[in-house]
């Protein structure tokens, strides 16, 4: 089946905001085996909609709105699909209901509109908003409508939309998603290849991510979780090929896996942050319940701070300056003893686009790690084209590696 | 003139990137008083890439084309361009030269074909990347073809094509950007209205931002420079409307303004970040140079890191509990004291999804301000819906205006 995406929205053609949703709907059908030939982005217009509805409904089989389906006089899609497709619309009390809820009792009335829904069509209940959406088929082509901000379109789309386009082509999809650090895109592909190949009913395809690699494996079956246990063995050869460059398999990011494996052995980290400023502590606590793990940070940017807070020699700094393997022991030795934490953590480099010496040019980051185990100290290779921000991401990124590889999975 | 943008690239229908280009390029046409009404995606299928040609070609003055201009078999976009808008490609000797210093005496022949161009177009040089751009005109249509990459495509559209668009309907754009902080943005707009009613030669328009507001004020004349002169007055309009919400002119952010303010008044800052851990560390570090005002920052997460880093009396945390301005207070003088700094700053709150207490649930901050003048407490207005992460950049923004408000506009 062909699917078409059509984004309504003046801001989209303002350049005001970048078209999200049409990513996340492309890649979740191309996950469920259905093609996307076409995308197109129309202003809240009712001429230049209506052209495009006619357009998509002559050429698609699928057909998925997302934006304008608002309570102002600018939202349009619902009414423009209405006549194009010959389903007028009509009041949907239980929506209504829902709505009046949700907004309140100061709801004042064009925001009834948005219970106004195809004759007939299946409702796709907003949890996330206050626009239901809703799919319907006119003509041999599938029609669904989703809303236009992305924290409501995204959900509506995977937990709606889908299941709705499952029950279409029977069967449904399972995917596992390998994350892998330490691998590039290319080589992962590479080496991954003669398995790819040799599979007949499992799908592989790797994506890169922001200094990452995602490897997502899919099947489809009768049941999601048949789909799943089709995945797992090819998961497993996976796992041989890339060994521990495979860093979770379903899990959203190494921080996450580093935080839960903690917690699991009831350990704690402390880190001590120069080049990276703060960013390994605010990765860390993004994740909501880190301070069962992490209680203390040090943001140490200047040397001052590195010997009154972490205590650093000053003949350490003097003999090997601050970018050296021996600051960064140091570092993380400090930041241990100081918060009392099983792992201390630390960076220490040069990020850029100014600094640097030639021994240690702009780019250069050790990363020290200290634990009852033992202490390493951890040099990713250079990337001349990195800016400040991938300097410092990467720093981050190795610097949550070197605590699964050494302490989590040892 | 009505414009259309075509992006062409089976990635994208694949989901496996987002469209950034359409949004960089739709933001420039719409700054540079050019409308844009259609933008479409298709994939390298010649096809319906003709189809798309073929539509554009009928509907619009000025076509933009993003990607398939690489040396595969894939990349189809001049070669259909040429089809359509009868203009036979042509090897153009200069970019040959050029490309082969470019590629390396390593070139493959198909390198060769990014060489080949329109007959008679204007070469738009590729400093960026190994494929040309160009331009041309057809049957009173203008057809601009960008590699795909964004990295290529921003500065070839912004440095290239813009140029060639400007000389089309004469004189050029200046644009000042006014950043306003603490008023959203359809208040910005409604105090703003009668203003911008009022103007003549000058445009201005809203834009909401990840927690703050840009006013976009914009004129057109024979330089640039006279441009700017335009909007100057208005801006100063701007100011006086909006006030101190008004928190730069052509500036990046409130963490820039913060930095370079302290640099200008020879101060400096440390931070001692509870629920916001690490983020106000990581975006003042985020500015190269940022080691000029800030050295020290603690993420003390836990209420023991607050006590024997920051000397927060247990006390104060018995009675009132670590979220209260008393603790806030506490911190932002311990941070002080502990670096020596001119100014400290401190966040405590719970940032979500869990925790909360009925008196400060969930979303309530209390920021600390310590300096020579005095000190303060700043409870933002909570908002329900926020998600953990908007808890916190609100936060972190509040902390810089802060600074801002009391350290440096004082």
């Amino acid at each position: 089946m062909n699917c078409e995406i059509l984004a309504v929205g003046t801001e989209l053609l303002m350049g005001e905001i970048v078209n999200l949703d049409a990513q996340i709907i492309a890649q979740g059908l191309n996950e469920h085996g259905f093609n996307v030939y076409w995308e197109t982005v129309v202003g809240d217009n009712p001429q230049r909609l209506r052209e495009a509805l006619e357009t998509a409904k002559r050429r698609a089989d699928i057909l998925i709105t997302t934006g304008g389906l608002g309570p102002t006089a600018d939202d349009l899609t619902k009414e423009t699909v209405a006549e194009v497709f010959g389903r007028p619309l009509k009041m949907d009390r239980q929506q209504l209901v829902r709505l009046r809820e949700r907004v309140g009792p100061k709801m004042t009335p064009n925001n009834e509109k948005q219970a106004m829904l195809p004759e007939g069509c299946t409702v796709l209940v907003n949890d996330w908003g206050t626009a239901p959406g809703c799919a319907f088929e006119a003509d041999g082509c599938h029609v669904i409508m989703l809303p236009g901000p992305p924290r409501e379109c995204t959900p509506m789309f995977r937990q709606r939309a889908l299941p709705y386009l499952e029950k279409l082509c029977g069967g449904v999809i399972g995917s596992r998603y390998v994350k892998i650090f330490g691998q590039g895109e290319s080589a992962v592909e590479y080496l991954t290849r003669p398995l790819a190949d040799s599979l007949e009913n499992v799908t592989m395809a790797p994506y890169a991510k922001e200094g990452e690699c995602e490897l997502r494996v899919t099947a489809r079956a009768e049941t999601k979780e048949q789909a799943l246990a089709m995945c797992d063995p090819v998961v497993e050869q996976v796992r041989a090929i890339l060994g521990d460059a495979v860093y979770g398999v379903d899990v959203e990011s190494l921080e996450e896996v580093v935080v839960n494996g903690l917690k699991a052995k009831g350990m704690t980290v402390a880190c001590a942050e120069s080049c990276t400023g703060g960013l390994i502590a605010k990765r860390i606590t993004d994740i909501s319940g880190a301070s069962e793990v992490f209680g203390y940070g040090c943001v140490t940017y200047w040397n001052e701070a590195k010997r009154n807070v972490l205590g650093v020699k000053p003949e350490t700094i003097e003999q090997y300056t601050e970018v050296s393997e021996q600051c960064a022991l140091e570092m993380a030795r400090g930041v241990r003893k100081l918060s009392g934490a099983d792992v201390g953590v630390s960076t220490t480099g040069y990020a850029g686009p100014t600094g640097g010496t030639e021994e240690h040019p702009v780019g250069t980051v050790f990363i020290g790690l200290s634990w009852e185990g033992g202490e390493t100290v951890f040099c990713p290779e250079r990337r001349h084209t990195r800016s400040r921000e991938q300097v410092r991401r990467a720093a981050a990124n190795h610097a949550f590696d070197l605590i699964r590889r050494e302490v989590l999975e040892k």
